[in-house]
């Protein structure tokens, strides 16, 4: 097979379709290793951004990407007639939820629309982008038998082009483990497509590991974060049980975490955040549908899920009418607004609902996060909010300072002694060594 | 504290009480260390087996009890006034359902009140028995206030008497740890008894963990069970799922597996079984409703798993219909009575539910089990079967052969070559690299 051997002696065209937080770090690996790779996205600022030497994204050093783009490996452009002079083609797009919590598989069929329009015989595609299992055979497969160059009888995968599917695995921030050194599962349509896919990755992943069929690799990438979804729902679910029965859920946590088999600890939090979790699961959910069987697990994690933020604002009602105060007309100041620390990344981040249910009841709410200056408009908020300088004057200003996200640079201990009445919903300043009769959980 | 130094120079005397799969280890690992142990239990068959040095748990070896009973270090007996001559007594009775899903105290409570008739002054007292939070200081602590010998001011806690509760954490054939070298969690009354416990415990464990109340210690050995009971209803759940998208759940969590952070293998399985993960999550939920909040995570689980047995039924009905067998009058064969694999321990073992269930079906149903040689009689069942062997000549009178235990030393290989149909609960034949049209999974 040409493209096999185009690979491995490092002269095949990388094609990287969405140059987000899949799309670019794994484009910098190919590029790194001396493949010429083509970043392809419909965002001109992330052309120019790259175009420049320069990153987009926190945990992505600009200097990687000078060093590509001036080494000639990495160019970024928005000129898809390009795919055409690929070898290999990975689409990293988007595959977000619509607002009944149904697959918005727009970004995957556009971009493979696209595609069909540019490619050519030869070609290996492979997708990576979140789904549920049967997308690769059901929905792209169809769609590049019959791309535009293929003529009457249409193109014969595994022979005229090589189809695949391998889930990402990024875990931003990730301190042990980062887009090369993580195993990346793969099924391809044929056993051709598979044997392309996989000497494709060998060269920039420590480990491939192949599997049957593409939708098994789709299940795999289902099954990761429906284990996550589900056991961040039932610690959250305990933590509410607990706390009626005056038990600490982090306490419990940390001394169950002592068993040395059998037990992984997750911890509760004000509700999910990033865009795998709150999202990847309800992907196995619709597709269940169709094989008429429900999802309970899922459908359970996603209600106890997504009452988390509406479960802090209770709690910070019965802070404030401790202290004789109701919530409409307090003032509210929410530390954090990323879903996780130390990130800068708001996407699904549970303090952007804090923040509009806290305005719903009649709060004025700030919020500050270094790493935040100011809320970005999303398809769900736009809130126009600038990040508060977290000085000891300005926390003073607030009635109630709720901690949503445990950055680890927050100055805790001088919080802690300026702030009013502090709701934290992630065990911060327990974990800082910090007790106040000012400090409430939630 | 008397009792601190009586520990710590070794003449403490230690009445376990409940000879069973967590006192009798005990027993042995505080008599292995130089101390006198007495062992209570009211089955006088136990106090006979150990009085003539023989084990009858099979992964508790004959000589360690043999060598303690010589030594003068282990003494069994159902005389309960002994009780009196003890400085330490632990409780290792059995905490099941009753047949309503609610806790069955009557073990705890009974022994509760047999030692408040012989205690004295002085005495730390600990409970392992799993259970719902609250119970050492609701149901133990009034009634050792009152004990017998406290005359009518009644004891102190933390100065008359220390109270403990401390979950075992036994893991039978576990190859890498044991009683010993599992971490304890203890949570004491008052800081004297949790200071008494951790005293008492340090001469037998690696490393004691202390936390804030009994009722903490309580919580964290029900969290441990339920986070194993979710996430094997999870994967259960994703079985049925993913076998109507025809995908196999097995090669996706082995595909899952890795992903070298963020995810844990559970496997699903015919049914859960065992003392623990089936019975523990209920105290709970039945604890929770005192105050007024659902655990549903934990109903869910219960929901899935107890209907794993009938699926698999539905499965050997689906398979025979291949045959086209009835189940009804076709003869079956369980290969497994235990509830794992490798162990004789047949406590709640879905294997009896299967044979239960077959009957209830016409079929002729026989079993197999190395380990088992018969059925024991239990509170549910009382088949009165003998296990067949598992023979050339055996094998080709069953229609169906399902495997419900993975036992290691099944010979696999003979088994598939003689089989006429197999239903395998437990991917064990894939496991051994055997593939045959003639294996089918549920």
């Amino acid at each position: 097979m040409e493209i096999i051997e185009k690979i491995q002696n490092k002269s095949a065209k990388i094609g990287i379709i969405g140059l987000g937080y899949v799309g670019l770090p794994l484009g910098l690996e190919f590029a790194g290793k001396g493949f010429d790779v083509i970043g392809f996205d419909l965002d001109e600022k992330k052309i120019e951004f790259i175009g420049r030497g320069e990153s987009y994204i926190k945990h992505i050093d600009s200097e990687r990407i000078r060093k590509s783009v001036t080494d000639g490996k990495l160019l970024a452009v928005s000129d898809f007639s390009k795919i055409s002079e690929m070898d290999a083609i990975i689409i990293c797009v988007p595959t977000p939820l619509n607002e009944y919590r149904e697959p918005d598989m727009s970004y995957v069929e556009s971009t493979t629309k696209t595609i069909t329009e540019y490619m050519r015989a030869g070609q290996l595609i492979v997708l990576e982008s979140t789904t549920y299992p049967g997308t690769t055979e059901e929905i792209l497969l169809p769609l590049f038998r019959n791309a535009k160059s293929a003529g009457d009888n249409g193109f014969e995968v595994g022979k005229d082009f090589y189809l695949a599917f391998s889930p990402e695995r990024e875990d931003p921030n990730n301190e042990k483990y980062s887009t090369s050194t993580i195993p990346k599962v793969i099924g391809g349509v044929t056993a051709n497509c598979l044997k392309a896919a996989i000497t494709l990755y060998d060269q920039v992943i420590i480990k491939t590991v192949p599997v049957s069929s593409p939708k098994a690799a789709e299940a795999t990438k289902l099954l990761e974060n429906i284990y996550r979804s589900i056991n961040i729902a039932l610690v959250n679910e305990l933590k509410m049980v607990f706390d009626r029965m005056e038990i600490d859920i982090w306490e419990v946590i940390a001394a169950a975490s002592t068993k040395p088999f059998g037990f992984t600890a997750f911890y509760p939090g004000p509700g999910l955040g990033g865009h795998c979790i709150p999202i990847d699961p309800f992907y196995l959910t619709w597709k269940a549908r169709e094989y008429e069987i429900n999802t309970k697990f899922i459908e359970l994690a996603g209600e106890i899920n997504t009452h988390q933020p509406h479960y802090v604002v209770e709690k910070a009602m019965e802070v404030l009418n401790e202290y004789k105060l109701p919530l409409n007309g307090s003032r509210i100041l929410i530390l954090g607004a990323s879903y996780k620390k130390d990130i800068d990344d708001t996407r699904e981040s549970p303090s952007l609902k804090l923040i509009e249910l806290f305005i719903e009841r009649g709060a004025r709410v700030d919020y500050t996060d270094p790493y935040i200056p100011s809320l970005p408009k999303t398809r769900k908020y736009n809130f126009a909010m600038k990040s508060i300088d977290l000085t000891t004057e300005n926390i003073k200003n607030y009635d109630l300072l709720v901690l949503s996200t445990d950055h680890t640079n927050f100055d805790y201990k001088m919080i802690v002694h300026n702030a009013k009445a502090i709701l934290d919903t992630r065990n911060a300043f327990a974990k800082n060594n910090l007790k106040s009769p000012t400090i409430f959980k939630a």
